[in-house]
């Protein structure tokens, strides 16, 4: 059925324009030129400066023959240069590929290799790793050495620095919007901890959505946000947020090592309001040493992921003047696409009610579209009764596109028309979804399902355990048991016995791990704990 | 040039969703089912009221036969009626039409002609104008009644009335998301001063964006805020904040009368956080008597758009406990598209600098694209000096798909690949656009361009002044000549002579009013002063 709406009311250029995130920056550098807007050690950008110099790299981008669909690979750090590369990269029309710099040479190979990188930008503290890897990639790529003062040192591997390339660059050089807003703008590779890792594609509709959504889930971003950079950019772009802050214009806070110390020290001199990142990050904040503070006086945000936060740890955390948001997502979905959005009646519940509530994953993004629990099978939606068991799936805006050349991987994800995240939890009565596990992570014992997440809030809440991680240990009679291992706090003496001792006091007899292992955890760069390191030793010991 | 990035990476049911406003309401009645939606007198709404409410009306108006693409017009005030076919009308698919209550029969007959409305629900306030109307429309279409206990009173005009309409319709209405996000979501007649009105189409993707943009644009809308529905919905619906409220899950005050008395007492009553309105509304705040006043003690934002806020008024305002943001749209653009964002560096500026920079339009939204001041025919910007006169132009998703059934006047519009705004101003250093008048209402005395905006500042500065308005009047010797039209302060007393005196003390001798008359001076319904009856008066005089 057509009417007059369809009619001679066309999509021309006064009235649509692709969404991408290189609007943001366009707008902040023409009405904040004077606002600081990246700073680094001695070194600070006006968004005037970082404009400038992100069309100085496309420039020399483009003179090097990168243009439309190219991917340009960069292992940094958190430093103004991968900011740089998340404007420049999309306008010459690439895809921005950050890589996690925790990588083995072997790793990197295989992402340079399977993303097509046509050329490297490298950050010469990683010249070891990158060296191995362009030796193992087996063609040649042209590699632009980031030669930062504040690094530790390292070898020059490329044909020039990224200072003498930007000065290759035209400052007027000029881009446009894509054509089609679907166009891919990044590529970023999961941790991929069985098998190899998978290239997920975002586009510039996308990145532009949970860019905004970002400021709509989380207070207090419209007032030029001090945004310090404890959670990486190669990390699901660093959630998108270095489109976000572009957007509201507030000052990036770069950290080429997220440490207690440092942390403390930027928010002091900066006066940071906003940073994210996974339990190690407050675990840094909590357990900083009185040599490592520094004191500060105003409210700090924190968006978290990975675990949901222990009563003790968000306690802990606002006592050090840290207000935590606890956020979900995966990289297939651009980061953050679930909340815990806060309700009011919850600010008369006790302190422990109060994080049992905010231990939840939450309700989807304002922009997120769908998000259900469900049986991964049959994809009928559990009832929310908090208990019954069922697969996270999402749908919307801030999904993916797909995995880059493995369409039986994206086929599979996107099975039934939803995304499949793989994370297993309970639909609560209120809407909020409640993570109890990766579908590998579940424990199965006696036939009893158990949550390791359960086990580990239990554990967190031991005033000795900095840590926990638990995993399934083969057992000849039960099939499988819980196996804890455990990180203790600066100082701290306990035993297994009083472990599990204190799990069976706040839960089900058969769900308190039969053995307890003390020791550092294994942690991937994004600070979350390897369970498949750890399901080795138990299955070993 | 094609790459791996274009190949099985396609969009599905999981990874894209058209862009609605309709997936705001969806996921805030979710997330905040028993947070007040809609305040009304003594009715008061949560969100899964409302969205039970939207889904009812959509249903009854599919059982009735409205459709993808159908009309559905609506007279009347600022009540939960018209806030909820801001929802139930996309939901079927259907074109919302909201029309100027103070309009004559005639007018509102052309407009439901024009408009192909297919149903119409009609407020028994309106029913002398609504009845006399549809008997010059010449064809019978189905009459809905809203017979709200808080209205004056008036004859029942329909086959049924409004909540018995919504018992019809069911509950569980099923409704989708519209396929393509181009689809028209709502049509908004310019008042047309000039000739017949036009119809301006919005999608469903600009409403959804400006929405978002109202957010990014004013401070404090995350936080749930209280909007007092002072602004009429009618008016580029609302400037979309139908849509914005429903997606930061605020609380929408409705004012059926919008007078100095019901906006003190819902204020103070509701601890109204924000609203928006014409020129005509801050009067109403500044000039309430003490019996209309009722005191409050926090902060109120307020948009105001249609004419720039005078130093005085804004100090005015600024004692009265108002936070006073100049925003800058027209229909075309959905409202406001461009706003005069603050910049740290003017808090130190004093009252009447700050009043300067305030007044000017500004800087485009965060989620429009482009602005400019250029040659109206060259369409080549004009310097950014703060002198050189020129058109402004827009282009970016929040401009209207066009005029429905009128391709000319589209055309036209969009001549060149920028939205033609016909407002004329500067384009300061600093990137912000000031107006300095509409083409038509420039005045060309002896051969000099006087701004009627410059005078009218001179004016409003004079302390007896309410409102002020400066048209040409036809002159022998000079061609044209300022005539200006005032509103006294209540109990001022002031001379024809005093004015010009001041006047002249205050600009070039040229600008000053040659004639002043004295009197009330016309409106429209959304505030903005009549200079079309104004400059009849003139000539006749």
């Amino acid at each position: 059925m057509s009417s007059s709406f369809d009619t001679h009311l066309d999509r021309n250029s006064a009235n649509h324009a692709s969404l991408s995130p290189l609007s943001f920056l366009k707008r902040t550098a023409s009405v904040y030129p004077d606002r600081p807007a990246v700073i680094h050690g001695q070194r600070q950008y006006t968004w005037r400066e970082v404009s400038e110099r992100c069309h100085r790299l496309a420039s020399a981008l483009s003179k090097r023959g990168v243009g439309k669909g190219d991917t340009v690979a960069v292992m940094a750090p958190n430093i103004p240069e991968i900011f740089e590369a998340h404007f420049a990269v999309p306008m010459v029309g690439g895809v921005l590929n950050a890589l996690n710099y925790r990588l083995d040479a072997a790793s990197i190979a295989f992402i340079l290799d399977h993303g097509e990188a046509k050329l490297l930008i490298t950050d010469k503290e990683f010249s070891p790793t990158v060296k191995s890897a362009l030796e193992q990639l087996g063609r040649k790529i042209p590699v632009i050495d980031i030669d930062d003062p504040e690094a530790p040192g390292g070898e020059l591997l490329g044909e020039m620095d990224y200072e003498a390339f930007l000065a290759s660059g035209d400052i007027d050089f000029r881009w446009s919007l894509p054509e089609d807003e679907w166009q891919a703008i990044s590529l970023n590779y999961t941790s991929g901890t069985t098998g190899n890792p998978k290239g997920v594609v975002y586009s510039h509709r996308g990145a532009y959505l949970n860019a905004v959504g970002n400021t709509l889930a989380w207070g207090g971003m419209s007032g030029h946000p001090v945004y310090l950079w404890t959670l990486p950019m190669f990390h699901c772009n660093g959630w998108c947020f270095p489109w976000t802050i572009t957007a509201v214009a507030g000052t990036n806070i770069c950290l080429r090592r997220t440490e207690s110390k440092t942390i403390y020290q930027a928010i002091a001199e900066h006066r940071v309001t906003h940073l994210c990142g996974a339990p190690v990050v407050m675990q840094m904040i909590t357990n900083a040493t009185p040599d490592d503070r520094v004191p500060f006086d105003h409210e700090v945000n924190m968006l978290t992921a990975a675990a949901p936060p222990p009563a003790s740890v968000l306690a802990d955390m606002a006592r050090e003047g840290f207000k935590v948001t606890h956020v979900y997502g995966l990289t297939e979905s651009y980061g953050p696409a679930v909340v815990c959005a806060w309700q009011e009646p919850w600010d008369d519940l006790p302190p422990d009610e109060q994080a049992q509530k905010k231990a939840r994953q939450g309700v989807p993004y304002h922009l997120q579209e769908d998000l259900m629990v469900a049986d991964a099978k049959s994809l009928q939606p559990v009832p929310k009764d908090g208990a019954t068991m069922g697969e996270v799936f999402m749908r919307g805006n801030i999904v993916m596109r797909g995995y880059l050349k493995n369409s039986k991987a994206s086929d599979e994800a996107f099975e039934g028309g939803w995304f499949h995240t793989g994370d297993l939890g309970v639909w609560h009565a209120d809407g909020y979804i409640e993570l109890k596990d990766r579908s590998k992570d579940i424990i199965i014992s006696g036939g009893e399902n158990i949550s390791s997440i359960e086990v580990e809030d239990v554990l967190y809440a031991h005033p000795s355990v900095a840590a926990a991680a638990v995993v399934a240990k083969p057992d000849e009679k039960w099939g499988e048991t819980p196996c804890a291992f455990i990180e203790l706090k600066p100082g701290a003496n306990v035993s297994e016995a009083q472990i599990i001792e204190h799990c069976r006091e706040n839960m089900a007899h058969y769900k308190a791990p039969k053995a307890v292992v003390f020791g550092d955890l294994p942690k991937t760069s994004t600070g979350k704990i390897q369970k498949y390191i750890l399901r080795d030793q138990a299955k070993q010991s």
